[in-house]
């Protein structure tokens, strides 16, 4: 029996997880809100403060996986001896894996019905070696579909808690507190909220756009007690960066409003876990 | 046996699709890139053409359904009457179905795994009397899941094809091509790809603002052979139209260029299934 005390939890998982100081998952009722960068951005920051070699990165979106592209990966391969997978070790000192790692070609899709999804998760809790880490970031796909049920029934009562991330508009308001009802129903822990694509600066004029109105990550915040982490604007820089899968806190990004505030997002999210 | 000749389709399901002309799913392998603001658009433009009434759309993402919000029908509730589901008429011509309709309260979560989301599809495509109809559009969640199987799988050999929608950026490509190589190993046609969120125009200075750098959609189309049906620039006045759920095609929108390549692309869509 694990903390919990009702949940029979893999022996596995149990040693495997015991070793992470913490777990925190990504999570959004809404795709596309930029989990995935956040979740790389969020683990890049804490390597970059003192973790270096003691943040793990598990990239659980199995259908889409982008984690290994964004960090110009995918040609690795893991190491695997017996039940044991070792994770890639990226220059940026972070610990990374994906299904991503496992595919054989670029445009390969995986075409898995929920239980096989699950499956794939619950190997990767309990059979990837991270060894002793300060962070485990849990990058979950959108929705509150069988990879979030899976993540966090698996590791009840043994997670740090959930980032919540939206974009400014109402639509994603909208849905985006649904995944906060989700992550309440299942007694995950709420770190608060983070607000992204929130608007672009003009880089010639300088004028500042809301590309999708509204103020979301307040709101949410506000109406549902929870911490406002921040907000991330759109850095086209920071598109084409991930896109290329290099330098990524390199370079002029670090002048950057979007990493700046990412960097300030991740000292606030290690402040709270460590608390 | 359907025309396929192998896969045994519910008699419900060919009686009430029988009754569609056309059935086009809207696919991509990653979130938020803008599918059910295209299902959504697609619909209206080609009720505004001329198919007043004649169009319905299905919103299969069972866990962020967010097209009645887009809709301001929230407050609707469907006719049951035995085992058929009346679906809602908006007062744009075109007739709606969501999970969200049966939903308790805004926050309310679908926290389902695989099989309950597939059984709820299943159900609105067996259940759901849409009646004569010119065109049901599939608003697919992202990736290549269970909503997605299950819809092409159930509609195999029975529709028309697939609306493969991306962002401009490279991750995005990387991704989106996962979900074309899906399309085809289910054996659905593409009908083309869309490219959304393709920049942004300064309202102060008027340059033009690539918010996502890289053309994917055109990029894919021609290393896919597949046809390019346009780009979708962000026009923060369309997102707050669906964020109030009211007047989408109305006043100054209809001098939009985001809202006018939404309608060539309607134009497109209707030829190209029609040939």
């Amino acid at each position: 029996m694990n903390k919990v005390g009702f949940y029979l939890q893999d022996p596995k998982i149990t040693e495997k997880m015991g070793k992470i100081k913490h777990k925190i998952a990504i999570l959004s009722g809404k795709g596309g809100v930029g989990k995935s960068m956040l979740s790389l951005m969020l683990s890049l920051a804490l390597a970059k403060n003192k973790h270096r070699g003691l943040v793990g990165l598990l990239d659980a979106d199995i259908t889409g996986p982008s984690i290994p592209k964004m960090l110009n990966l995918r040609d690795k391969k893991p190491t695997i001896s017996g039940e044991t997978i070792f994770p890639i070790e990226s220059e940026y000192g972070i610990k990374v894996m994906s299904i991503d790692f496992f595919l054989k070609s670029d445009d390969t899709p995986v075409i898995w019905r929920g239980p096989l999804k699950s499956k794939a998760i619950t190997q990767f809790l309990s059979q990837v070696e991270w060894g002793e880490l300060d962070f485990l970031i849990i990058d979950l796909p959108p929705g509150t579909g069988d990879e979030a049920l899976t993540v966090t029934q698996t590791l009840q009562g043994n997670i740090d808690g959930a980032i919540i991330v939206t974009i400014p508009s109402q639509v994603s308001k909208f849905v985006v507190k649904k995944a906060i009802s989700f992550a309440k129903e299942l007694n995950v822990p709420i770190i608060g909220i983070v607000e992204n694509m929130s608007g672009v600066t003009c880089p010639k004029c300088g004028a500042f756009i809301e590309t999708f109105p509204g103020k979301a990550g307040e709101e949410i915040a506000k109406e549902l007690n929870i911490n406002f982490l921040g907000k991330v604007p759109i850095d086209p820089k920071l598109s084409k960066s991930l896109d290329k899968g290099i330098n990524l806190l390199a370079e002029d990004l670090e002048t950057s409003i979007t990493v700046k505030n990412l960097f300030e997002i991740s000292a606030k999210v290690e402040e709270l876990v460590e608390k």
